[in-house]
């Protein structure tokens, strides 16, 4: 149930001190071959961290052989000195892995992801970063996987993992993220291991199709983050290739856990909406649609106060270029169509809000398209997070 | 200080029962010539209130002779239904305006605007609105204006109003919105009198001209409302023509000063903050990312935290695809350039966010170009008035 499950990677976490609680916040997984495959997806956002330029640089190979990553500080907005900091955690994590290896068995410094995490617009200590780094690399183990994902929570309240058993094959993967949950991407830390036998191509074809139907469709809070990372990494250890169609299954099962486990853990949410978009024209329009309901800050209100306030939903609708007509148009909470053709449908007293989960249903009735965004609503708790985080 | 302040107008506020709270609830401003021109510009949401649907034909000669306008319900999503009870609203007030007329003085349902605002997706009580209309025609005086302003009401803490004074001609204005204040129009209910002498292509103009910079420019919540309108009379009662420069000057100098009422008055908001953008390639980049930073919660939750969170500024403009590269990016709060080169600047403890008025300012250092959009904080008390408000 973690990324070590599958064949081939160890990991751990360990404690830098980069927190202010003392809790751990250096995590290591370590790909022990024999095969180095990887790929990753990346923030959209043109603003990055650095560990986000250096890991773009590592994965375009195709080739990694660990990724180290910290919480207690994103290293964005930190300039070359920070970017420093990344390559420096990069080399000393290389020299470490070597130093402990069989010989032969070298790291180089450009083999190894970084991934950071925690406030943005600070120096991360990196002495301290360097020290967490050699005890992570100490204590490696093929167990270590649930320490891994406990070390890169920030305000996550639980640790987030999922696995997937293939025929002779697994997948493993851990996530951390409570705030910034939004659009065209990662949008969180995300590691991902196989023992699956892949190409880099199969790999980042599987990744790219998982992650789109996925986090991609995340959208807790309409903020994009600057860190993302989503990277997969298979050992091939199992010895098995599995058919592309299946391992995306797999790897998709795994991706949707850790995104739902994502926005059931967001900063102050009391609600975990999904938004179906139905009978689109298009599925880009189902997409547009659900998205703009989910960013509503009015309609996102109005579901803490458990309120099935669909007259906000169709405002939403109404300011994307989908195809429908407004006086058609069919709206459900939680299976009760509470607005029929535009206007007043049944009673929304006949709604219960007061469950966690939250279904809403929009019929634009233009096609056979059909497309989910999940969301959170909009919070006290929210505000008060997110206005107290850094002080 | 009114829209009865220009020569030719009179203004009434009546109270129907539509409200709850019993407050004053609908509002008259009629034109008494010689000239009726008009122009108005209307919410871009595709999914409209009924008022709009209607009140988009009766501006389309450019003649409104009367404006009713009524709080308590928004007559939006209702309908067949609620789209008859706007056409007996205008039909009624012409009824009412032709009986109380001097002979030959006919006003026809077709030259009567609508507006309501209110909740959505409930039906308005049509015999409670044609009783109050009745009620504001027998009410309607030269000095109305303060009463019509007090009538559209909604969760407005205060009246809003407005006024010019020209060389011999004049404007005045009066406006209600403290809720779904967002873009690309009007956004709230504004109607705008003047005694100048226009036509209505140069009336349509000089609107145009004035929202675009001003009503356009405000974002409270980044939600865009279904029955948002903004509508001018001419009475041509000064019997002067002023420039087309002098009379846009001072219409978009009524329209700011309303807009900056309506941000200060937002619901729940604890800050007003102007976002410029400066030296961008374009005024669409400008507008663009200015409009991505009054859009991220994040930024606007750290704003009610007073925290100068300036990463949260680099994260939404690094949402656009605004010229700017992120690695020479300025940002400032209240002169304070918190951040510079896409990296630390001056210390963020010599930002003092206690007072109400906060300006952002961010350089892209792309050009000459610069846009400033306005917007308030979330607070705790935002979400508390929009998940409580239909309850």
């Amino acid at each position: 149930m973690s990324v070590t499950t599958p064949l081939g990677f160890r990991a751990s976490g360990a404690t830098a001190g980069l927190k202010p609680s003392g809790n751990p916040d250096v995590a290591l997984v370590v790909n022990d071959g024999p095969s180095f495959t990887a790929a990753a997806v990346f923030t959209d956002n043109r603003c990055k961290a650095n560990p986000v330029l250096w890991s773009e640089q590592v994965c375009k190979d195709g080739q990694v052989r660990a990724v180290a990553l910290n919480s207690g500080g994103a290293n964005c907005y930190t300039g070359p000195e920070g970017f420093q900091t990344t390559h420096a955690s990069a080399e000393h994590t290389a020299q470490q892995l070597t130093a402990s290896a069989v010989p032969g068995a070298a790291t180089a410094a450009i083999d190894v992801a970084i991934c950071s995490t925690g406030l943005i617009g600070e120096l991360l200590d990196r002495d301290k970063l360097l020290t967490g780094l050699t005890e992570a690399v100490a204590k490696l183990s093929d167990d270590g996987g649930q320490a891994a994902a406990t070390a890169i929570m920030t305000t996550d309240t639980r640790a987030k993992q999922a696995k997937h058993a293939g025929a002779g094959w697994s997948i493993g993967g851990m996530a951390k993220g409570a705030g910034m949950l939004a659009p065209s991407l990662a949008t969180m830390l995300v590691v991902i291991t196989t023992d699956a036998a892949l190409d880099p191509v199969a790999a980042d074809l599987a990744l790219r199709a998982a992650t789109s139907a996925t986090f991609d469709r995340l959208d807790s809070d309409g903020c994009m983050s600057t860190n993302d990372t989503v990277l997969l990494m298979a050992s091939g250890a199992s010895g098995v290739t599995p058919t592309h169609e299946e391992f995306t299954a797999g790897l998709t099962a795994v991706c949707h856990d850790l995104g739902q486990q994502l926005i059931g853990d967001a900063e102050g949410a009391e609600h975990d909406i999904a938004i179906e978009v139905v009978h689109a024209a298009t599925q880009q329009d189902a997409l547009d649609a659900a998205r703009a309901i989910a960013r509503n800050n009015l309609f996102k209100c109005a579901v803490f106060g458990k309120d099935a306030n669909w007259g906000r939903i169709l405002a939403a609708v109404g300011t994307t270029r989908a195809a429908f007509d407004p006086a058609t148009l069919d709206v459900a909470f939680n299976g009760v169509w509470v607005c029929r053709d535009g206007g007043i449908g049944e009673s929304r007293d006949l709604v219960d809000l007061s469950r966690r989960q939250v279904e809403v249903t929009v019929d634009l009735k233009a096609g056979q398209e059909s497309a989910t965004i999940w969301t959170n609503d909009l919070t006290h708790a929210y505000v008060h997070e997110n206005s107290a985080y850094s002080t």
